[in-house]
């Protein structure tokens, strides 16, 4: 069994890396911390987890960490960071859900977080952990940076075509929504229900801190620079991303797309090709792992319409990062994932 | 392997059946008929199942029905009566998730579904499938009639009570609420979500056909005759039921409501007893099979509150049928139903 | 034109005011403060404003307040009993919206509220603005006490019953469930949009604050003393309550309940009693200022159900509450009220 | 006063004619149609209206609408231009919220309606009721096509680029989204609350039949081609409609965008565009006829967005066909149309 711990339980992420490992057949959850409820019972806070998990939050403590054989942060940014060069002395794995070690230029994650990187070395050694680019990376990495949620959606919708070479790289838009738990569990006025129902709005037009990460992402599938518009919305509900990416071709109307993302994503256990004339819903993919992801051509006209649907929470976040320990530790990259998707 | 079949799987029961079976250890879900669907795959028409139930609905048939160990009743009431006799001639155990044989007062049941029961003979040999209550009945039964989801939400409530003997019987209220999902998947303009969302209502004021089924429950439970108000509400929500039930106490304010709960649900394994001051909520069952139940006594007066909160396509429905089938095949009763809630 | 002021706008019941207050043909908006947001265009906060309400939030200060001829307080509970004294000396005329003069017994008060009250004095002098009960008295009130929420749909829906003496005071039940938005603006976890959407549950069960206030206006319409058990719920949903109410009857099943209903609201602008066998629904009453009340006596049983709907911003708050101005200042008792409830 | 006629009363823009024009100060509703429900009081089917609208439906009949001065047709496509000929043969005037002459070229209409057009001469004649353009034609018009929901919404945001000519225009993309309401009231599966609660998905992609309205609209806007994908989105709440629309700049960044619409837009009363750095909120605009616009131009680099907001009801059918009567008959343009949008 493979002994795991959590930093930063209290959170969205959090709760979601414990429904999921709660039934994971080769993980003991160990460790679960939290400065702020340490003492308190896992499940008093989360009653969904009642009966499931019977761990209490703990004080954050290297020595418990560096116990155990993976470690998942589920931190806000610029946390992770703090602790990697104590931690990673020891023979810890460490999957970061937080976006500390995922932009490699650190100047430019610099000027995006507001923040001096502390641990700009370990970014370098950090594996991207999206296994439908970097898994064999991932196999050896002793730290992984788990995508962002945005991230995810919006790389796997455009890596067959950029791969392919048969749009225009510097003519990107992703327009992107997200269900309101992707804000986090923090007390917001914005994020109340009384201001996010019924409502529906873009924000984070000017810049959103995931631009960098997707454009760093998609410049590694081509050779030619990317340029991306990425705007993000709220959706009034509460788990699902849903991104709408729009190119220009650069091939005629014959060209079979189905085919091309169909062959790519063959051997994909979570990324779910619909068949054509089918469009990719939030709610069937609710609580699971899977990218579902339909591509059309609308009228024969020169543009690609690529959907993807993920749930922000688990591939967006907790089961990406749990299919990255299985990747890492040589597991069966499903274990634990097999959660069926909850509909309607 | 137990080899299961689905009667009339394109309603929510029948999808949340595959849902749960198709991560059920021992069983093999071999056919799911759907007359007006035959032919189509399975998760065409739920994009949800994809990849995890490769099934095409079929016109169903006694034969091939009467092949399988166990056969799920997903219909519409009135529909299963129809096939007893052929089918149950057969070596083959039944969970019927209809109405059809759950009242055992024939006229009643007559009275409330507006037509003749082709079956009343069947009607006695049907175990009604509550497992907290009928656990040893059911392990013999080859036909059980699953609990409707109201009444799975009420009878769970009152159950401690009635059985002590320390509330009045004739002074029962239940005002219960329900997602949209409990009116099923039939195309009607009172379930559409521009009429649904934003709203509360009550509805059956006058009478629901779930009243007959729980006075029968709650009958059984106590020597004197019940009297119940049972009023039903249309929440804003996909799923969950909540049940707050009210009764006048016999007994004074030192009696451990508390304590009485805990000692009734101990080996229960879906009945969660709450700690005291706390509430449930359907949040913390969705997806699960899991009553949460909650006792408290108002400013020490005389009524007693009860609140239940279960998910009514679960413990309502699908989770309870393969409950009670894990119990008629000597099972584990939780194989298949470890789904964690999925929260938030 | 009357001068009106409004202290502490920044809240889901001052903006509330602003949006009814914005279309009323007699009243000069003249003063809204925020200690918070001083300074800032109401705009601003509010976009739904926008072109409708030009002014700037504003230090409170009694000199401009007293130059009003009427001042609505939209604050929490313990801030309006503060000013009474300074204000109440000048020819000014207040309407709070909050809890602070509702209950005449002010020990009773302190220990609901947690804290002294430090405007007892006032307490007798205010008048309790429920106009189907106390329609003359607010005509000269200088202090109007507007009801809460829930106090008014738990109210209008026993008045008939109480008054005509035919249900039994000692054992009513009150089931209500209110809209998110009852839980005001503040950033509070337990309101965030992915904490309540799809959940249901009940809260203050032991006892919640506005017990007191409506046990004393039921209390004032019968010579019996009243017991009330009142369980509020929450729904996922954000305006609208719901009030489903218990008793049992006195009379027998013959009594003209309908007719007893109608006659008693035929003359009440805003209460509008439904054909028999209808249910009030909350989006009928979205936005404006009625109260919708159904009654049932279900199966010819000793219990009488009624169900009432109300916005609770606006017949629960706002709108109550400038109906009470219109009142005491002998304007069209509907102005400013004709919004027309926005469905679907 | 006007005296007023709906054909169609029974679906959701009928509904919302019949609350906007309830409160109009020159309009007497005095007939409303529909064939299914002819006899029923129309506050019968829109508890709502209870006590604001005394009509019952009627029989559709030519006499009787030929006798009122202006007839809205709230009718699916290919339903009133049945009824053109023999009616505007009368001294009345149309507004006709469908689709049947909005667009201009017949056999196109024909190719996306799939039926063949009965009163093509009436197409010519008609105007296209966008009063942001023109509004001069439409003061003397007999017929007014009201404008699509998605093509006002489209239509407002692009039209200061486009006349401005500084963009190119063969490029464009509006990605748009809409509230549940526009799917009308008609029972569809698709339609139901557990099927679009909790979801976000596209639909139409490989051809809305907005798009060629939306396009007739932009070419009249530029005298080059323009180039339109349009892909509209469902989002799980009830009303407003949300644009996001990108385009390539042809001018560099100092061009000042924000002046730019504000210019264009100084004297529209119901275009407000928000101050830089503002997003459009639907919830801002609920049940108002407001559209609300803002744009951006991210990192400084060559796409604009521009994003609209507006009640799909209102100013994307019921609130737009009242503005445009008011043109029609010189009244106050903003006439019946002072609702404050509901928000919370």
């Amino acid at each position: 069994m493979i002994r795991a711990a959590i930093v930063g339980g209290t959170g969205y992420t959090g709760v979601e890396l414990l429904r999921l490992l709660a039934n994971h057949p080769q993980v003991d959850l160990a460790v679960i911390t939290s400065r702020s409820e340490a003492g308190m019972p896992v499940a008093d806070m989360f009653p969904s987890l009642r009966g499931r998990v019977d761990l209490c939050f703990t004080e954050p403590d290297t020595k418990t960490l560096a116990a155990c054989d993976v470690v998942f942060f589920a931190t806000p940014h610029a946390v992770a960071m703090k602790s990697m060069d104590e931690l990673l002395q020891h023979d810890v794995r460490v999957v970061d859900l937080s976006a500390d070690f995922r932009v490699k230029d650190i100047p430019l994650w610099e000027s995006w977080y507001g923040c001096k990187h502390e641990a700009p070395h370990w970014v370098d050694k950090a594996v991207y952990g999206l296994p439908e680019i970097n898994r064999e990376a991932m196999r050896t990495a002793q730290l992984v940076a788990a995508p962002g949620c945005y991230p995810t959606a919006v790389q796997l919708g455009y890596l067959p075509l950029l791969e392919a070479g048969i749009i225009n790289p510097s003519d990107l838009i992703a327009n992107c929504a997200s269900g309101v738990s992707g804000a986090g569990k923090a007390a917001k006025v914005t994020s109340l229900y009384a201001e996010c129902n019924e409502d529906f709005k873009a924000y984070g037009v000017p810049g959103h801190r995931h631009l960098p990460e997707i454009e760093q992402g998609l410049n590694g599938m081509t050779a030619e620079g990317v340029n991306l518009t990425f705007v993000p919305h709220l959706i009034p509900m509460t788990r699902g991303i849903h991104a709408t990416l729009y190119a220009t071709l650069t091939v005629d109307p014959s060209y079979d797309l189905q085919a091309l993302f169909e062959q790519r994503y063959a051997d994909e256990p979570y990324v779910d090709v619909l068949p054509a004339g089918s469009v990719p819903q939030t709610r069937t993919v609710r609580g699971s792992n899977y990218c579902r992801i339909a591509v059309e051509r609308p009228q024969g006209r020169d543009k690609v319409v690529v959907m993807t649907a993920i749930d922000n929470l688990v591939k967006g976040a907790s089961g990406q990062a749990i299919q990255a320990m299985n990747i890492m530790f040589g597991l069966d990259e499903c274990a634990g994932l097999n959660v069926v998707p909850l509909s309607p």
